[in-house]
């Protein structure tokens, strides 16, 4: 006889599964055909988008959709339009004159595949495909979603994160907590945060309801760059030593758990997300 | 004592030199101010789109909601956002991995000015910003403006132009007539078309006004790049021959006034950047 803790458990990571799945099959349905001329950038675009990745930031939309009671499938163009962005900056980020990185996800990166020209077209081709889908999503928030993917991806986010990080890795001196916080917050929780607000805008939600969403997903955003400075041995994790790291990663996850109590049992997708995340530095 | 014809041409061309002077404002406004953090991205910003520029593409989308009987400053906001994509895509193409130009508007392109990252960054930033103001610009039509725009910006425009012109220049042989046809579309009319419809779109337009003024943007989007062909003694003006692509060039901005026939006096600032685009061809 199976385990009360092994029945509830089995349940919970399929649900995750499929929920990705269902996500990598909208991606694949909203991507033009790699036939379609002109074909290379359309192969580029397939390429790094359908390679794999954990569709975290996708599935936290889906997650913000069903915390304020909406069915998930309602926040999945939304849902796809993050993952689109997503994948758009790790091209940008990879390039030569950026981070100048070889391989990604275990293959090799846009520009090492297709060449320079044709990852810096496929990564705009990318952001602009997430607008063109933003754009035939009706949804009573639709505009809303719009401003708060765009103001994440911004100066004030992901490129303003990115040009920060470009300027300490040009200078000879190493970077102060505070610099790498900031550096953070833009170029990973800002859109993690804006990812599930989308998916709560895309159901629905009220302004009391984004409020406490955005306090989930600051903290889930910035333990989700310290797990990846731990995993690296890099950044943040470095500059204040793993273990602390560690334990303050495991505190903002716990508060961010805190926040969805309100929620109830609509924030459990929210919740197993926490879970997974910390999971991956549970010793 | 003035002639009629001084009479009449002295205020239209000056109409036209005051709305790109409100453009220029406009964007002025909407562009983050230069000192806000971090400063390098605001700046390289600022000095792509205000560093002149005819502001042809955007006062086509003034033009556009003009003619179907709105004030041209309801479309001013989509006006900007039109700019910020065109200099962004100006940006990318003047890029080592794309056309390596080294000057842009008699000063140092973009890259060569604030690095190659930081230009990368700058027209990603831009794109952004577009689709950012957009997304707080209310119109009943916006979602309609967001799709157009985004549309021509992507695969079927504007990248899949650049995407074949890259292919066209790596090629050892030339291109037919044909395959720089697909470019120039791509590349200069699509843009150009989405921008009329996107400005009558924000006035408010009906479904058979749009399908009129597509059919007028298609023609000027042709001959603008058949008239760039000729000044630069290149690409498609260079395979017909400089007379043959003049004669065709006017023929095109003929056929373009000619769809503007049952707008009236309202098309005047269609009429009059269609004889602007003429009269840069006049012997």
């Amino acid at each position: 006889m199976m385990s009360t803790a092994t029945l509830t458990r089995r349940p919970t990571t399929s649900r995750l599964d499929r929920l990705a799945t269902l996500v990598t099959q909208g991606l694949d349905h909203s991507l033009p055909k790699a036939s379609m001329a002109p074909p290379i950038i359309h192969e580029a675009m397939r390429y790094c988008v359908l390679s794999g990745g954990k569709r975290f930031r996708s599935l936290l939309t889906l997650g913000g959709c069903e915390a304020i009671g909406a069915p998930v499938r309602r926040a999945l163009p939304v849902a796809c339009a993050v993952e689109l962005i997503h994948t758009y900056s790790l091209i940008h980020d990879d390039l030569p004159a950026m981070d100048n990185a070889d391989d990604r996800r275990g293959q090799p990166a846009c520009h090492r595949k297709f060449g320079e020209g044709n990852a810096i077209l496929a990564g705009d081709a990318l952001l602009t495909l997430a607008f063109e889908l933003l754009g035939r999503t009706s949804t009573p928030n639709t505009l809303a979603i719009i401003q708060t993917l765009a103001q994440a991806c911004g100066t004030t986010g992901l490129i303003g994160g990115q040009v920060l990080d470009l300027q300490s890795i040009s200078q000879s001196w190493s970077s102060t907590e505070r610099a790498l916080q900031d550096i953070a917050q833009r170029k990973t929780a800002a859109l993690i945060t804006a990812s599930v607000i989308a998916g709560a805008l895309a159901g629905g939600a009220t302004h009391a309801q984004v409020n406490r969403l955005k306090r989930y997903g600051e903290r889930i955003g910035l333990a989700f760059q310290l797990i990846d400075d731990i995993h690296d041995r890099d950044g943040l994790a470095q500059l204040m030593g793993f273990e602390t790291a560690r334990v303050q990663a495991q505190r903002l996850i716990a508060q961010a758990c805190n926040v969805l109590e309100g929620f109830g049992t609509r924030a459990m997708l929210l919740r197993q997300l926490a879970n997974r995340l910390a999971a991956t530095i549970t010793p």
